[in-house]
């Protein structure tokens, strides 16, 4: 069964922010080399595609499993509620599609390190 | 000149989300080891202590250079005006000390590494 992945961060009115996620998403799809069919982005709102689009779309690419990612650092109504919401309707409509959601950003046990990397001073 | 470590986030009406920085803060304190005299969180807004409150914080502490780290994954307003006016008015209050913005989680270089090690299935 091949797997792809889709990035889910909330979006902007900013389209600069909605660039940053779309560009991470390129370096995302580059360092996971092979180990997904194909490597998505989707927003929860006021960007383009929205996370039905983006699944359809992975869906239409031919994925049979999609891991859902939402690009978010707490656990907020979006994660907990409206993300699930979102992909409910499309397992709805693709019940021969297995779309999992996964844990979110903040959840990363390296987050520590990560944001240590980040400081030059 | 020791030198301290603030985590700068939104802050959420939902008190979990802001326990979730603050947990993140403990895990970071002990990641950073003793590269830091202090290292504390503070929120833009709707979670306490606020950025000019946690800064002096750090200042009665004996901080001499503070880096204010700010938790955001865009250059949205917040990061690029809001954050740094609050910095602002603590430094006209406190021209000893040196504070000094760090670029936003964001932009760190290895957060495609750190999403896919999220990624369990």
């Amino acid at each position: 069964m091949n797997t792809s992945l889709l990035l889910v961060a909330h979006g902007s009115r900013r389209e600069a922010s909605n660039d940053e996620v779309r560009a991470l998403t390129t370096r995302l799809r580059t360092a996971a080399d092979d180990r997904f069919h194909q490597v998505d982005c989707a927003f929860l709102e006021l960007a383009s595609p929205l996370i039905p689009g983006g699944l359809v779309r992975l869906i239409q690419g031919g994925a049979e499993r999609i891991i859902v990612l939402p690009y978010f650092l707490a656990a907020g109504r979006h994660v907990t509620e409206d993300i699930p919401a979102e992909i409910a309707e499309v397992r709805a409509d693709h019940p021969e599609v297995d779309i999992v959601l996964n844990p979110y950003l903040g959840t990363a046990d390296s987050l520590p390190e990560l944001l240590l990397s980040l400081i030059a001073y």
